[in-house]
């Protein structure tokens, strides 16, 4: 199945001039859904994940489903605010000022092995901060996920070091 | 298995008075997701459903598992402007002012028998938005589905007339 025909392309979102890839498409199959879901369990084989981290929230849509197909527990990283119980943080970059993740404190062990997921990997910005945050957390990343990777923004030089796997490339 | 176990007491959480049923704790134990998901799944039986409808962003959490297990295509409804493509929308009142909610146009088509899914049933006001999206969309609304409801807030009031069910009650 080429999963590449149910992401759809979106010209000027969110601004004027960017080429958005939207899966929702891939979300209304329930077949490429189940073979994304299958492939990106296949890539976590042998590491001893026994938590997924997804991102908010577009890491949802498939966080849950890979958690659930793993067996293990599921972490939402959210944005600052929304989680309601004591929290930890880790502030980033971005374009224009900053932004701040947050996973609850109790989400992640020490020595817990880590999958986090994403939709894409653009820049790499969200991505790097997660990976911080869990290791504040005393998680070992042992897998960055994303459903696509946009090469031309070199979002894996801010990875480096770190197990990353894409279902689709552009 | 008692889920209740699982839903933790958050007091003062978004605002001060407020008890925040927090279901972190249920989505970080595989067995406590895979029973609840499976009792979700149990309540669709029989009803045909072949679209999951999820509210952003907490009902993203087993909105895709549900349609997934299900086997059906998801539909995730989104705030105003986060979906790229197409869309159709429909306000609804706040406490004080609007919001306004989204699906894509060609996520939903004319007959198809949908679950609604959110975490917690509340006031309803975004429940019976979503409900009136759908069925502008063509959809036929099957069952609106919940982890929680707080039943000291009349929610069902809203949804009168509709398939309404909830794994817990407070």
């Amino acid at each position: 199945m080429d999963l590449n025909k149910y992401i759809r392309d979106v010209q000027n979102f969110p601004k004027q001039g960017v080429l958005f890839k939207d899966i929702t498409p891939l979300l209304l199959s329930p077949e490429a859904t189940e073979e994304a879901l299958s492939q990106l369990c296949q890539q976590a084989e042998g590491l001893g994940v026994n938590k997924v981290a997804a991102v908010e929230s577009r890491g949802f849509f498939f966080g849950s489903l890979i958690a659930n197909k793993l067996g293990v527990g599921y972490v939402p990283v959210r944005k600052k605010g929304k989680l309601p119980y004591t929290t930890i943080s880790m502030e980033y970059a971005l374009e224009y000022g900053t932004d701040t993740i947050e996973i609850h404190a109790d989400a992640i062990q020490k020595g817990d092995k880590v999958l986090i997921h994403d939709d894409v990997l653009a820049t790499g910005g969200t991505a790097e901060a997660v990976v911080k945050l869990v290791e504040k957390a005393g998680g070992e990343v042992v897998l960055v996920s994303f459903l696509m990777k946009l090469n031309f923004l070199h979002g894996e030089d801010k990875l480096k070091g770190k197990n990353v796997k894409s279902l689709l490339e552009y």
